[in-house]
């Protein structure tokens, strides 16, 4: 069974999308219902969702485990994994990872754009590195299965967390930096650390993480994808498209500026061009994974990897990540 | 087999006390979380028992569905199920109520002692029944499978709930107020209403619930649930002991007066009382289900009522109650 999943997406949810998840038969996403949110506020998200899965139930329905994937396939719907692009949900409190891994939480970023209580994002001009809480933190997220996600953190942080981690770290939508140097983009040492560990990385199609934005080609997406995996293996590659469907500008805003500045804050846009970029033309919506199927094959990749590429790997680093590991228990671990 | 299960239980929970759960072969105990908890309050109050799961794996478990009660057996273990006294925990929001239910909460009352935004409490001058969003809340609790608990609610209300709800309702701690007229002991006609819907009443051990009070006897306390089975039937009888153990009498404070009211309110206590009353000496503790057990044969019942009473009843109710039935979404019900 060739499992199609996508690492991240955040749109503007509606029937709509959802019956375009069903058209280009995505069978599990890993949507963000968290960017600046407090742990009341993520609660109230999640309840959304529970009205769109009451609502919606032969279109989609929660994912909380890897065979959810499996399931969504049997019964033609698409299994909706949640994430959070900040640990702002869990506050100042370690016991609200283990609360919101019971909700469902499948994926953190231990810090989005600024310096979080756990680590350091990368906009920030220093990267002091992991703090005391982020390293007490990491460890219960590897206890309760919640997988560390570093799309957004910066280099010396990202590093320590894959270094600490007893499982696998995520980079669920960022590109190699040495094709497209955004602030996002990524090192060859993370890319290299998220191969040689077991992790993941999935490539995004965020306009201002591709080379020529929205002019990308998908020849050269693909091609930049061969390059990767003949640098480093195919088997920790993934997608993850960061598809921000059908959202209001006002939402990139709150993306970027959340509630700590009362100042504008262009992050990867600009005054020119403050809201969400156009997508490439052969990417609109969940109906072109096959353009990037074939996108694949064209650039040389066996039928077996870009299966892989397209939610294989997904599916057994779900496998992997989701359980508890109780032995994992970080009791005493913390410094004196 | 026959399980031992508890109906409510609210004690000064400590390692001694899940000895003694262990000690006393208790597959099973509904447990209070909940008072006058906000739902932030509620979670922290979570994560408290989620670090005595994490402390103690070998002597106690969170309980989510009935199966946990063999589990319990089959492991050497005490399955805890999560409760609630009152909806303060679900605030105004309806989508709470499946919030806390995945969070394994089992129980919800509609009301403790005085009005909520649900239903009345049994120390109101005035019982107005059910309020609009009361009857909302019933269809949801129906819906996810969150037990309707009317234990401290007045008249009105309750029999209005009982009739209301599409699934049986439970009166989880109280005793026939024809044996002893408490405010908070129940009428023939709620207690009739339980019977006939296939709800439960758990007989209580609360001093203040008993003819007598402490020293009321174990041959009295069992003669009384034989004249309700004589009457309405076993099948719908258990025991709830509303055991409040090694409780400072703050925490009585606390449950009666909550931030409701700046005076201090007795409740079922006196000035010249107003602390937890002594327990019966034939029920001091977890370990002495033994007594009951035998008072129980002693007045007549069969070995098969006893282990009803004592367990097999709650686990078939447990069965019936705990998991969702989509088909009961209230969709367009609210009144225009």
């Amino acid at each position: 069974m060739n499992l199609l999943v996508d690492g991240l997406q955040y749109s503007n949810w509606s029937e709509e999308i959802f019956r375009q998840l069903r058209a280009g038969g995505v069978d599990g996403v890993h949507v963000t219902i968290v960017y600046h949110e407090t742990f009341r506020e993520t609660v109230t998200n999640i309840e959304r969702w529970n009205r769109w899965f009451e609502q919606f139930p032969d279109l989609i329905f929660q994912g909380f485990t890897a065979d959810d994937l499996a399931e969504a396939r049997r019964t033609g719907r698409t299994a909706i994994f949640f994430g959070a692009q900040n640990p702002s949900c869990i506050e100042d409190d370690i016991g609200l990872v283990e609360v919101l891994h019971r909700l469902g939480l499948r994926f953190m970023q231990l810090s989005y754009n600024n310096q979080s209580l756990l680590a350091t994002g990368c906009y920030e001009a220093e990267d002091p590195g992991l703090t005391r809480m982020g390293r007490e933190v990491i460890a219960e997220m590897n206890r309760v299965g919640l997988v560390i996600d570093m799309s957004h953190s910066a280099e010396r942080s990202t590093l320590q967390a894959v270094e600490l981690s007893c499982r696998p770290v995520a980079v669920t939508h960022a590109n190699p930096a040495h094709w497209h140097p955004a602030l996002r983009n990524k090192s060859d040492a993370v890319i290299g650390a998220l191969a040689e560990t077991g992790g993941m990385l999935g490539f995004s199609l965020y306009p201002h993480h591709l080379k020529g934005a929205g002019a990308c080609t998908l020849q050269d997406y693909c091609a930049m994808i061969a390059r990767v995996a003949e640098r480093w293996g195919t088997e920790f590659l993934g997608i993850g498209t960061d598809l921000c469907q059908d959202q209001p500008d006002s939402v990139v805003e709150w993306m970027r500026t959340g509630r700590w500045s009362k100042r504008v804050d262009y992050g990867e846009g600009s005054a020119a061009a403050p809201g969400f970029p156009p997508m490439p033309e052969w990417f609109r919506d969940n109906r072109d994974f096959a353009h990037l199927g074939a996108g694949l094959h064209a650039v040389g990749f066996a039928a077996v990897e870009v299966a892989a590429i397209l939610g294989g790997n997904w599916e057994r680093f779900f496998r992997r990540s989701f359980g508890a590991r109780p032995e994992m228990a970080a009791t005493g671990r913390a410094a004196e």
